[in-house]
């Protein structure tokens, strides 16, 4: 008789948005008339930029006509979309990452669950708390989080590194060594950014002592001050210990165009295994490789027009961001994140619990936002507000919690 | 320190269509004044239909406005594509499959390497041999097959369901009773067809060992004779032991525009638990949703107008599979496949391995094709050669096949 995997049974509840996005429909439907405005889900609202629109136009073209026609890509991604990538993310920034070590996907975010699959089972794995629940889910599904305590709502076989306003949202070096860590800056959720220093900090501890990081950087376009590194190979030594995750999701508005990669730097082992073969033997076994209209549109995004569109886009939602941020302190609030990233974190007031205020505000403003324990246990009695709305939205958004 | 998931270093080399491009790549280099004929991967060559290119182009044009554009896409797809699905690849062939029982993703091959993580680890694989490697190659990453042999090039914990013309490819019950039974017809490599009475002895077979039976689908559309069933729903029983595998990259030539789907009936349950829950909970974690407009893409497959404009596409197709098939008959081969499916499979002359017919068609006739023993140790002394090549290029090589 077939069996499930038992794993898999071990997952808490549903997905945390998915839990979001019932309470808010229920509401919805038990309260019709009533606007609901969302700052919840990382999920984008403006359009794709003139520039990104043409190059799939484009694209689209070329699929009809044999000549121009693409069928399988290579299993890599596009050549044109990696030396892209290596030339604008990486070079211009003084780091050395090859095209050949850029993995094209369809979005961060399954590059973030599967990763660990490189990984032996009873590699021990370090999140910063709050986290991305995705990191720590994908770690369950496959065996490696150990027994769930249901009081601390802690995993026994993972490394939990609290980030509150105690410590800026900066994770100490933990006193366990863990073997994998997880690592996402400018933060989701809180929306904390790391310097170059204690990046390099990082990378000094993990090739010290035999770690790899998982370093997610989706967030890296709403970097707004000086010293804070865009990417991890910016710091000394973080090819022999770093992986880099990076999204169109949020720099060009991809989250319904899905498009990704991941760069594993050939220095990169355990022993003699390079995991750069370990992910492209997963590519190539288990992955088709991204769309080709969609690659020539992550190409667009290198362009000079499309840099300038996007950085107006990006300038958008961080007008937003800057609206919360400020509208929140004015009403008493004490609020976090929002100058280098798009997500503001928030004290619940009075104590509340994080699904208390959740309840709160959607009752009484209308507004659905995260809550703060939904990421971690470290997240209870904060709050998560993201600035991807209109901006008609989030000033009516803010100006309803005033007035809450 | 990390270390590496040792069952990927169990691997067998590289995956068989990389080795085949090498060694492609290797003769065009010695000989770059030789023109090469691809008959090996199944990749597509006729470009998209215009039907398709419309519908693509009305997406597009719907992400540049606010008012239409689309983020993430619902965890299981967008309802249209999975209604047009549930209503024409099912409920218009009797099958009661709904449309909340289809999974979209981005493309047969990730559900195919992906379906196996939903399954406990000690389950018991069993595959048809030859078989698309995929199959194996994500069990292996699993860790679930064992050790390898290299006398038998067999692993010792998957049962081989051999497929050879005595059997005329249609595997026989195993001896031992696996847990998850991998079934593909019309059938990649050999081309094989499976009547329906036999399709529902394997559905008995499973129902009444508790076995469940992933079925690869990607190649019903080149089903031209009655009898042969089209969905494995369309056995009585199946909702309780299948999960069906569909691909648009061989019916709507999107092998570089990347969709399929997958079925799990709410029925398919190991004691209470839904194999459906596992895979929607996979889909939320680890994954977010096709691409807005390539799903819009799958939708105009269904459209009257597609319908007509693909059906013309697989004809051609299937016009170059008949010349395949009747020139290398004529030519004193011994063939199969080619009627029902998009492959042939040919009996290598005089004894010769598989590799090395695969050099000498190479050599002699400058075609690439791809050798059976790479499907598995029954698809030694066999040759796959694919009709998704132009016509020109197959009549070409048919006549080089002859000359050699």
């Amino acid at each position: 008789m077939f069996r499930p995997n038992n794993d898999y049974l071990k997952l808490r509840g549903s997905y945390l948005f998915s839990t979001v996005a019932k309470k808010q429909r229920e509401f919805q439907e038990a309260n019709p008339d009533k606007e609901i405005i969302r700052l919840s889900i990382g999920d984008v609202t403006q359009p794709l930029a003139p520039v990104i629109i043409d190059a799939l136009h484009k694209a689209v073209d070329e699929m009809a006509v044999a000549e121009t026609f693409k069928g399988y890509a290579p299993d890599l991604g596009y050549e044109f979309l990696r030396k892209a990538a290596a030339e604008n993310d990486y070079k211009a920034r003084g780091c050395d990452i090859s095209p050949d070590e850029i993995f094209v996907s369809d979005g961060a975010k399954g590059d973030c669950g599967n990763i660990q699959e490189i990984f032996d089972k009873d590699c021990k794995v370090a999140v910063c708390d709050p986290v991305y629940p995705v990191y720590v889910d994908t770690n369950v599904m496959a065996g490696r989080t150990g027994v769930f305590d249901e009081v601390t709502e802690t995993w026994s076989n993972v490394i939990y590194m609290p980030c509150t306003a105690e410590n800026n949202f900066m994770p100490d070096f933990p006193k366990e060594v863990p073997d994998i860590i997880y690592l996402c800056f400018p933060n989701n959720p809180t929306g904390g950014v790391i310097t170059k220093e204690r990046l390099q900090g990082w990378v000094d501890y993990a090739n010290k002592n035999g770690a790899v990081i998982i370093y997610d950087a989706a967030y890296e376009a709403y970097i707004s001050e000086q010293d804070i590194p865009h990417s991890i190979y910016e710091c000394e030594g973080a090819r022999t210990c770093a992986i880099e995750i990076h999204s169109f999701s949020k720099n060009a508005g991809f989250t319904g165009v899905r498009l990704g990669y991941t760069v594993i730097p050939k220095d990169l082992k355990s022993g003699d295994v390079a995991l750069h073969s370990l992910w492209a033997r997963r590519h190539g076994t288990k992955y088709n490789g991204a769309p080709y209209i969609i690659q020539r549109a992550g190409e667009a995004v290198y362009s000079a027009e499309g840099k300038k569109q996007l950085s107006e886009q990006v300038a958008y939602y961080m007008k937003n961001a800057a609206y919360i941020l400020n509208g929140l302190k004015s009403a008493g609030y004490e609020a976090y994140g929002g100058v280098n990233a798009p997500y503001i974190w928030l004290h619940t007031p009075d104590n509340m619990t994080s699904w208390d205020f959740f309840d709160m505000m959607l009752e009484k403003a209308g507004v659905v936002g995260t809550p703060g324990s939904g990421f971690g246990p470290s997240g209870e009695h904060y709050f998560r507000l993201t600035a991807f709305g209109s901006y008609e939205n989030t000033v009516a958004a803010v100006e309803r919690i005033k007035a809450m």
